[in-house]
């Protein structure tokens, strides 16, 4: 398929930091390249510099950001690229208008369970929180509403990052998005 | 050419309130459209809509706003998209870095004296801005920095919008963004 017929779409990340959102996107979104399709993943920091500056954690200012994320997630899928959201997104009516707004939407939860993740902390970043040193930190201090029907669920502590992307590019396949 | 190997690129209209910046940009990419091209316009409006809410017109907020715009045109046009902004985007600074930053970026200078558009002032704007009603309007109370070397300039007090935009195609398949 040529992609000038290919179909736009979005693969909207979400799950608690650490959970290997970031990891797992650029794995998908490799494989995706590797069939010639254009992929652009939005990720939370760079969108937060490019889009976002001056914008806080407080529930107000995370809505605003997400949905400048969906926002262009629509422009691109539209225009037949693949829109990949890598941002933590914790409220679900916003992921739910970003689902509404841009229609061709797969929602992947990236799912661990908050003590594997604060056991592991590779930035350091659950230690601070638990302390106090970091405010409004999803999961500990701010809340995260998992989806009720992510399209795929995948499980960041049982799974490797092949096998999840594994089991992304096989539900986008048996879907007709690719 | 497939979409797949099409070269994506921006087309950035510059021009103040009123010259036909919209206008322009909507009958060009109506043709480029025609030829199997994905196109996107970010027009001014739409962008401190979704984008930019809460921005005033300071120069501060105006090129915090403009460089958003041409964020937007980057992730498009690497993605293959014909990228349209129609925004005034007075300041020459931040128009250059948005070419820098861009690459593949062609400046529309949208030009018309000041005194025609004041003239015909479809939208009362300019008769408001005056009158002191409306403050920091562009090309009135508010600097319009010429582009010193846009690679096209369209001459909207002279030229039909059927002109410029022949203007704009031929211009693009002679340089090979076409």
């Amino acid at each position: 398929m040529s992609a000038d017929q290919a179909k736009g779409f979005c693969l909207w990340f979400t799950g608690l930091s650490g959970a290997g959102k970031s990891t797992l996107s650029k794995a998908v979104s490799e494989v995706l390249r590797g069939r010639g399709r254009n992929v652009e993943i939005l990720d939370g920091d760079e969108v937060r510099e490019n889009l976002s500056k001056g914008l806080g954690f407080s529930r107000e200012d995370r809505d605003t950001n997400i949905r400048r994320i969906g926002y262009v997630c629509h422009l691109l899928s539209r225009n037949g690229v693949i829109a990949i959201s890598a941002a933590i997104s914790p409220y679900r009516s916003i992921r739910d208008e970003n689902r509404k707004r841009i229609g061709n939407f797969v929602e992947i939860f990236v799912k661990c369970p908050i003590d594997v993740l604060v056991h592991r902390d590779v930035k350091g970043l659950y230690k601070k929180a638990l302390a106090g040193e970091i405010k409004n930190f999803t999961g500990i201090s701010d809340p995260y509403e998992e989806p009720l029907e992510p399209e795929i669920i995948a499980h960041s502590d049982t799974e490797t990052v092949e096998q999840s992307a594994s089991k992304i590019i096989k539900y986008l396949e048996e879907h007709k998005w690719l």
